[in-house]
């Protein structure tokens, strides 16, 4: 695919810069895991499997860079660059997944010489996974996918954000590309404007017929029949099949299940955290409230005025008609389905 | 109040320029209906209500510029004023409500003289008519909205919108002059922002702490139990009840209903067409894709991608716990309860 959210260059981790698309194509290099933890956190680098990715490779540049010393002071420095990526944005498991990973190997290793090496292994060995992961979602995903349809979808989940297929997104693109007649409605998707930067530049690119509707559109479209199926990515899911996703996942799915709709969720299984029971447990990141309160620098409110901005919100399991994951397609009693899946 | 929406200034109308606001206090002159015509279609002037008291005054202005005539002839000539007025915008019944009235007027004049004078006449009692039934619904409504309250509204319905007092907004403001400790989350409103640029800047004025959010997180905050009733205003309400509103209120509406928060109307009987039977016969205006892939002049999307651009979506009247009108407060059943209210 174009235009991957990030590439390994042997010392250093390019990135497309996705706060400034689709206006100016610009690409990064970042040759230390501050840059890229401040990349993550201003989400120049978004996505939940796109951060984990970056995360990932970030610890690899955090270890290159710890000055010689003994495996224990070097273990313990390394701590320190971890905690700081993992202080980036709380919500997404994916990026606890690949740093818990990179840890172990880190731990295992006998030598510091030996331990930089593998961690560069290591990232690049998630990186490939996750993308692999993306094609076996789309494949899975797809199969749902009914010729005809119109699909409506939320924030951005394509190869910018997952690199490889995109989950939600690699479903839609893999159903359009098997010759189905697939249409898509794209949610602009309020704040930061994901869908309507990011997702429909990705469908322009792949061919697919979009059209770009403001958030509070989505009912009107679903109540008049316009709809056949709801799908989007997850940021993190729990044992019993709550999920966090982009704030204005959970409306979508209650509207879907008013009107009769299958709502799908596409992700891999590293956004899986087994640990909390219920999606009530899940960090909710709050953001800077002149994200709501300007839109690309321009104010559009009064000056002065308070304004929230949960990044996320949890859906309920009973919402969610399926999971589409790696290793297939989860559903009710997700309890059972996502213990046997991992 | 400040701010009156319109103002009726003897041979010509003054309105304040809502689409500059909240940054510049702009007002326009109008000295004929063509312009007063262009002004509601590109939402200087906007919300139902005020939209009605727009559209008589322009019908006033274009009589008085009618050339001396016959009486036919003249009603002729006015009729073209009326039919280009009505052409403005086609969702709204309180529009068609204050049209008609001015036309019965103007039919049943003997002379063109007098006619003009009994239509600015008219004009003025449209204009007093609703601005006194915002109070009426203010006070009505007051009565639902309990003492520690967080209220959720969409959109502008403030004395912007409807002159007097407003419809929802008339109705949080009122609670809060009667000392009840209120809290209002605004929709920001896309795709043109009245609730970020409207709605805080009014209740701003009137001292109502306000938090402003985008459409799509209100589904989280009453999943989480952080709103206590939604209120909003209506553009055109039928006989059984259904009623159509600016774009999301369906959304609103769906998700109050599932999580168990009451879902009020605020609108004056003018904004009652019981000639409909069901929401579905209610024309929805379809705007520019332009308001959608631009915000505030600046693009947010690919150049070239397609948007759809819905203003209103209609609440079927399942999902709307009372509507609050000048004349008292309608329930199930709607039929009996929009009859008799008229």
């Amino acid at each position: 695919m174009d235009n991957l959210p990030i590439e390994w260059l042997g010392d250093r981790v390019r990135i497309i810069d996705q706060t400034r698309l689709p206006g100016d194509e610009v690409y990064l290099e970042l040759d230390n895991y501050r840059e890229v933890a401040s990349a993550i956190m201003e989400l120049k680098i978004r996505g939940a499997p796109a951060i984990g990715i970056a995360g990932a490779y970030a610890v690899a540049l955090g270890a290159s860079k710890i000055e010689p010393a003994a495996r224990d002071e070097f273990l313990e420095k390394l701590q320190g660059v971890i905690d700081a990526i993992a202080a980036t944005r709380p919500t997404a498991r994916n990026l606890f997944f690949a740093l818990e990973r990179m840890k172990k190997v880190a731990d295992s290793g006998e030598n510091v010489m030996y331990i930089k090496k593998t961690l560069v292994d290591e990232a690049s060995k998630i990186h490939k996974e996750e993308a692999d992961a993306t094609e076996r979602i789309s494949e899975f995903g797809a199969e749902l996918i009914k010729d005809g349809w119109t699909v409506l979808t939320h924030c951005n989940t394509g190869p910018l954000a997952a690199s490889g297929y995109g989950t939600a997104l690699g479903v839609i693109i893999t159903a359009h590309k098997q010759g189905k007649n697939v249409k898509v409605l794209a949610d602009e998707t309020r704040p930061l404007l994901q869908g309507a930067r990011l997702t429909t530049w990705e469908l322009q690119k792949a061919g697919v017929p979009v059209t770009l509707i403001t958030d509070n559109m989505a009912g009107h479209f679903m109540r008049t029949g316009k709809v056949n199926c709801v799908i989007t990515g997850a940021d993190r899911i729990v044992a019993n099949g709550d999920a966090a996703n982009k704030i204005g996942t959970y409306t979508l799915a209650v509207l879907a299940k008013e009107n009769n709709i299958p709502f799908y969720i596409a992700a891999p299984t590293s956004t899986i955290d087994p640990s909390l029971k219920t999606g009530e447990e899940i960090p909710i990141e709050e953001r800077s409230a002149e994200e709501v309160t300007h839109i690309q620098g321009v104010p559009v409110a009064p000056e002065g005025v308070a304004a929230a901005n949960p990044a996320f919100d949890v859906t309920p399991h009973e919402y969610i008609t399926a999971i589409i994951t790696e290793n297939g397609i989860i559903k009710e009693p997700y309890n059972k389905g996502i213990a046997g899946i991992l």
